[in-house]
């Protein structure tokens, strides 16, 4: 493939974030008028809203006092050695530091330096509809190929609702590498354990490389039970699993993502993470001392503002005639189906940018089949919240079929 | 290509700063004893000896106190203003702050994004030898055919010595793209403007996109003149000029870079930056505040202090017999060749490391005819540097042939 085609599908109009790159046009959809009210950008969460712990800060200014701007490109020594102990208590599986753990520029590093290390051209991935956006697209830029598998959140409970027939089907066709993301972005469902059990019995099976991505797992709501698949019968050396501090613990401004598991994978991804960026940046590795180290209270009370907001959230969505959503078991998305409307989904995206003060990601970012979904990071001030989803239910209103 | 095969090629092992994973055999190798003195990592710089300004962690707190943790892919339209006025100025030619310049995750971060905008499988790029060892490893990794164009840094004066004949030809075979280092990485030398200049006529005629990394193009010492390749007569449309703050100014702590120049190369490296790291560090990318707005006389004192080290350490290799050196115009490496020795390159490197207490980097990551060379960042302390450059004087003598 040539380099020009190559970029031409690799596309970041509707990323989350990237709306201030593409001006409006003056749009011929658009009626009635402007609604007030505080502009809410639901595309990431909001840092001043719900701020890191104090302790964050002062790690990184203490590595700047101590010159400490190189490490190894997987990182520092001293933080692997801390985290790895912390991520084998986590996930309930040991972490060699020294072998099976990298620090990278935030989970989207470790994400693209994963699928780099375990899919070159040709190669099949099975990929969750809906799922994270990026993973398609890391797919398609090492040119492999994907394997769509369906989930069914919507109206499956205590479970994701993966289509798991439809996974085995992809790795008897060849996928060498299942990636998916738990708790599920953009739909906020944890999988059961069950299900995690039959990903693994499958991986095993069909000796699929598992890259799980488990960026949310800390954020997790009352009644939730979140199981590890690192941790259940499954070959060590086939798993990489992937977090970050970036959302939950909102530290996304110093880039820091971890991979751990697999060793062989482990060193691919540092070779790459050579010639890509070096390292993740120095002083900010020693930002992770905080992590998972957060004062007693501090994630309690996180998942309690956040549920809070998720609960308010939903009661809008729901009194939306014909909108369907699933109530989220962990993280800050909520992925709503809109009513039928008489503009297209991209529209009604920009209506809410232009009319109501709302950025919004759209569903198709998620999954091909997802038109009418739109995704919400609720990580957001409460108020400014509910008043941001009382304009979206009005908009939806006037644009409705 | 297979992945397997892919990781085999890219090696890391005498990557700079990585020889701290490789524990060293019990070398049979090894005669006398350990020389005592402070050890001195020469793979990289020292920012306790050489701090950066003042004022960049200050900008970085204040992005913190503002929450200002998301930006654009490409990065925060502010910075990206103010730095578009000074790279213009610096460089003597425009820089569309909105369509031409990217923030980047340190200087790797542009060089593999501009490498990945530009080559695909199979398309010819032209590497100058010696030049940066991550060059060769983009191209490789990007499976690009790679030209090697020689450059006689040793004999030449007056100008960097690039083989201009071998150049055309790499271009009428085919080459797409020209990757090179002025100041040259590892060599020192700085480009006359005769050679930039038949470079961009080479680049025209042929129809190459060139990409120049001028990493070390501020630290530029008495009696050198600097031209750059985007301010002489080429199209703009062909030319992406790397930099970063990370070495003279001593911020490779809080990883940025800078790539500007085709727009359209530009716009390409932001797509694979959204699923590579999302963006440079949001919080760092306050820091480029300070950059090119040092304090009155502070790049001035940099200059001087590595001058006088420079002068010190040229000295103490010239003191070596058959050892040849040719002063750097620029930047903070010095590449000798040393006399031939009884024992392997590499194994003097490990003899350095292990009986000296000073870590190198072997001249082969540079060019493969660059065996009997090592490279030393000597941003370091000064009376350490000549210590040790001392101590390397006496391992030579130990191992001479």
């Amino acid at each position: 493939m040539t380099v020009a085609k190559k970029f031409e599908k690799l596309g970041n109009r509707f990323s989350p974030g990237q709306h201030a790159r593409h001006s409006a046009d003056a749009a011929a959809f658009l009626v009635g008028d402007i609604l007030p009210g505080r502009a809410v950008d639901f595309s990431h969460g909001d840092v001043v809203a719900h701020p890191p712990s104090a302790e964050s800060f002062a790690c990184f200014a203490a590595a700047v006092d101590a010159g400490a701007a190189y490490t190894l490109y997987r990182g520092a020594e001293e933080i692997r050695t801390i985290l790895s102990g912390r991520l084998a208590d986590f996930t309930g599986a040991p972490v060699n530091a020294k072998e099976e753990l990298i620090i990278t520029p935030g989970s989207q590093g470790a994400l693209f330096l994963a699928i780099a290390a375990t899919v070159a051209a040709g190669d099949k991935v099975a990929i969750v509809q809906p799922d994270y956006y990026a993973n398609r697209k890391l797919v398609e830029f090492f040119e492999g190929e994907m394997l769509p598998v369906r989930m069914d959140y919507v109206t499956t409970s205590g479970r994701a609702g993966l289509d798991l027939d439809q996974l085995e089907d992809a790795f008897r066709a060849g996928a060498r590498v299942f990636l998916f993301s738990n708790p599920n972005n953009p739909a906020g469902v944890v999988y059961s354990a069950d299900e995690i059990d039959a990903i693994a019995a499958l991986a095993g099976r069909y000796g699929v490389t598992v890259i799980a991505d488990e960026l949310y797992s800390r954020l997790l709501y009352a009644g939730s039970t979140y199981t590890h698949l690192r941790a259940r019968a499954v070959d060590p050396d086939q798993v990489i699993t992937i977090m970050g501090p970036s959302k939950t613990e909102s530290l996304s401004g110093y880039r820091l993502g971890i991979a751990f598991g697999a060793a062989q994978i482990i060193e691919r991804m540092e070779k790459l993470q050579g010639i890509v960026s070096l390292r993740a940046p120095a002083y900010s590795q020693a930002v992770l001392r905080t992590w998972f180290a957060e004062p007693a209270g501090w994630m309690a009370a996180r998942i309690a503002a956040h549920q809070a907001i998720r609960d308010d959230v939903l009661r809008l969505f729901r009194g939306i005639d014909s909108c369907r959503i699933r109530t989220p078991d962990a993280g800050s998305y909520l992925f709503p189906e809109l009513p039928a409307l008489r503009i297209a989904p991209a529209d009604f995206v920009t209506a809410l940018r232009e009319q109501a003060g709302v950025v919004v990601t759209p569903g198709t970012e998620f999954s091909p089949h997802a038109g009418r979904n739109i995704r919400l990071n609720f990580s957001q001030d409460r108020e400014a919240t509910a008043a941001a989803v009382t304009r979206i239910a009005a908009l939806v209103e006037r644009y409705r079929a």
